[in-house]
């Protein structure tokens, strides 16, 4: 009998997907509905990036190098020194976004079977990237008490055997909002170095950071060159997650050899994507400053309306866009289907990602959500007013 | 210690891109290249989509629906109506660029350990896919003597275990150009069919075929809708190879739901490409024309001239824009270092791609090149008279 194979039959729905059927069919019934479950920001592209496709002149499209046009990578370069990291031209692959950096990594670090180390709740996407090499992501908790700070070392140190090859983060953290300490960079560094392992880092948030922070890159932790790897992406940082442009980043040269014979297999990162990032790396500095105020105003009326829910409560992270809030009910998933089958306030209801998605831990974050602050203010307040009157009624609801 | 992984440590490096040091030191003493190895076409992308481009409006580049935007879609559903393929827009899903339509019908099709037969020689990049996945390829023996004809039923049969999976072939071929024969495919649909084998067909030179002939698709076969996966692009139909844009297409819905999964945890295809290639397939018929008509003369003129030079035998294909060709030479790798280390003809010489790393037995394909004719027919005159002198000094030549 004609069969696919066990890994693509159990491949993971990824949890901002699942509810999709639900959302179509509530949008079909006239309702409106808050997406607060997705990361497409309503942020504009720099006009710089539009421009320069609009003025692109080109005969051919062509392939470009496999690791990046040069010109590109050169900028990049200068990118990250702006930014206090200095790297070589050679230390960049240009990918197929971010996602591409994440398997290419996966795949250079770890054999099938072999296992990397993750905090969750975590990017839900790296289950399937792990799960096409068959590499085990063992994930390490962290918990909405403690505003989902790096868990202590021991709790990594237990879980750490002659399997594991890495420590995957994200940095500031999807789906927590959670920007790591330099302590917790410190510890990280320490453990990678200790007990030889690569730490992978995805820092494709960089720039949304807020309260006067700054990132702290994995590129920036000393005597641990080799045991770095850095994913990135222009997707959020200038607001064009549709081109599908990355990097992968690490001064570790076996690492970029690896990396580059699979950049030569797919032959080539997109040309276009490459025009389009390159001038907007010209954008001006505002164009950063505006963008992190206008997130900084998001999450700050976003996480004062939820909190003042009774029985809801929510960290204030301090970067990305993403905050995980807990509600007092049964189960997140539950609710949030409720809320696009059974409810609406005002012709309207709120579509959450439910958090169990991101916990690879059975039994996880069911009383919680991720939620997404990439709608204007006013937009925010209306669902949180959407979510507010749904938990007066929701049958599920747990009073604590 | 830290150590890359067993298999990316053990990735195969493209046949394409082992001379490219070579090649590129003989350009920096001022050579000129005459460079048969690539696949980077010299004929212009479409007006339409470089207008299409340029066009451009948005003030976002936003993720597209990860199986690539509905419009896009029934544009190709379209275009498969005109090639007298029935398709529904569920039926495909858009990928980036063929590579990830391959990796998926890989992926989907075979466990780690599995495998999957594919004529010999062939596309070197598919060992760098299946090496990712753990997936074995197989390799059927096709020969230049009998111009790569599809290989005896009893050579597949042979090789058929408890862990063969699919049958992946490339038509028109990658590298051998050859197009297969309605009787040639009827015998792949009856293997699949009566050894429920998947049969994966990578198509993305459906365009390019001579002398009046037209591709059979794996799609148009009769009674194996479960088991056919198709590999298209639009690369080389459209000559926009930088676009990076492909697409997946089965009619088993089993395929095409895991496929979706994977789509959806890379979240999207390149928006850009989307644009350019929906715009590209507005051109007239007569774009279709001239580049079949250009790549005639150009395969008329490079094979008759090979032909010529005495030892050397190139057979005539009838499909993509690729040969292989004998030389009487020890070992084409010597041979075409050689001819860029040592030789110049008039300040020029050629960039072969030697076979063997199209081959996956051993000791196969020493004394065959492929050459690509992707460059104007003066080019190849030129590019044939250094080959002709250069056999008359070099070294290792074989009189057979």
């Amino acid at each position: 009998m004609l069969k696919i194979s066990a890994k693509s039959h159990s491949l993971p729905i990824s949890p901002i997907r699942r509810l999709v059927p639900l959302a179509e069919a509530a949008a079909a019934r006239g309702t409106h509905i808050y997406k607060l479950n997705i990361g497409q920001p309503d942020i504009h592209t720099p006009i710089e990036a539009v421009e320069a496709v609009q003025a692109i002149q080109d005969h051919i499209f062509p392939y470009s190098h496999s690791a990046g046009l040069l010109p590109y990578r050169q900028k990049l370069v200068e990118y990250y020194r702006k930014n206090n990291i200095s790297l070589d031209v050679e230390d960049i692959i240009v990918t197929l976004g971010g996602t591409e950096a994440a398997q290419m990594a996966m795949l250079i670090c770890a054999n099938p079977g072999e296992e990397i180390l993750v905090p969750e709740p975590f990017y839900a996407n790296y289950n399937t990237f792990a799960a096409s090499y068959d590499t085990i992501l063992v994930p390490v908790p962290s918990t909405i008490e403690n505003d989902f700070a790096l868990p202590p070392r021991e709790e990594f140190l237990k879980r750490i055997t002659s399997r594991t090859r890495a420590i995957l983060i994200c940095n500031p953290n999807n789906p927590t909002g959670h920007l790591y300490t330099q302590e917790e960079m410190q510890m990280l560094a320490d453990m990678a170095s200790y007990h030889n392992l690569y730490l992978i880092s995805d820092e494709v948030y960089r720039e949304f950071c807020y309260d006067g922070t700054k990132q702290i890159s994995a590129l920036s932790l000393k005597g641990i060159d080799e045991n770095v790897i850095v994913i990135d992406s222009v997707s959020k940082r200038y607001s064009m997650c549709g081109v599908r442009l990355g990097n992968i980043v690490s001064r570790n040269k076996e690492v970029i050899a690896a990396a580059l014979k699979l950049a030569q297999a797919r032959l080539s990162p997109p040309y276009l994507a490459q025009i389009a990032a390159s001038a907007a790396m010209e954008a001006p500095q505002k164009y950063y400053d505006d963008v992190v105020a206008e997130y900084t105003a998001r999450r700050d009326c976003l996480v004062e309306e939820l909190n003042k829910i009774p029985g809801v409560y929510c960290p204030k992270p301090q970067g990305a866009f993403y905050t995980m809030a807990h509600f007092p009910v049964d189960d997140c998933h539950k609710f949030s289907s409720w809320l696009l089958e059974e409810f609406s306030y005002k012709g309207a209801t709120v579509q959450l990602a439910p958090a169990a998605g991101f916990y690879a831990t059975k039994g996880k974050g069911t009383q919680e959500a991720r939620i997404a602050y990439v709608l204007c203010k006013e937009d925010l307040l209306a669902a949180c007013e959407c979510l507010r009157e749904a938990l007066k009624v929701y049958p599920g609801r747990i009073d604590e």
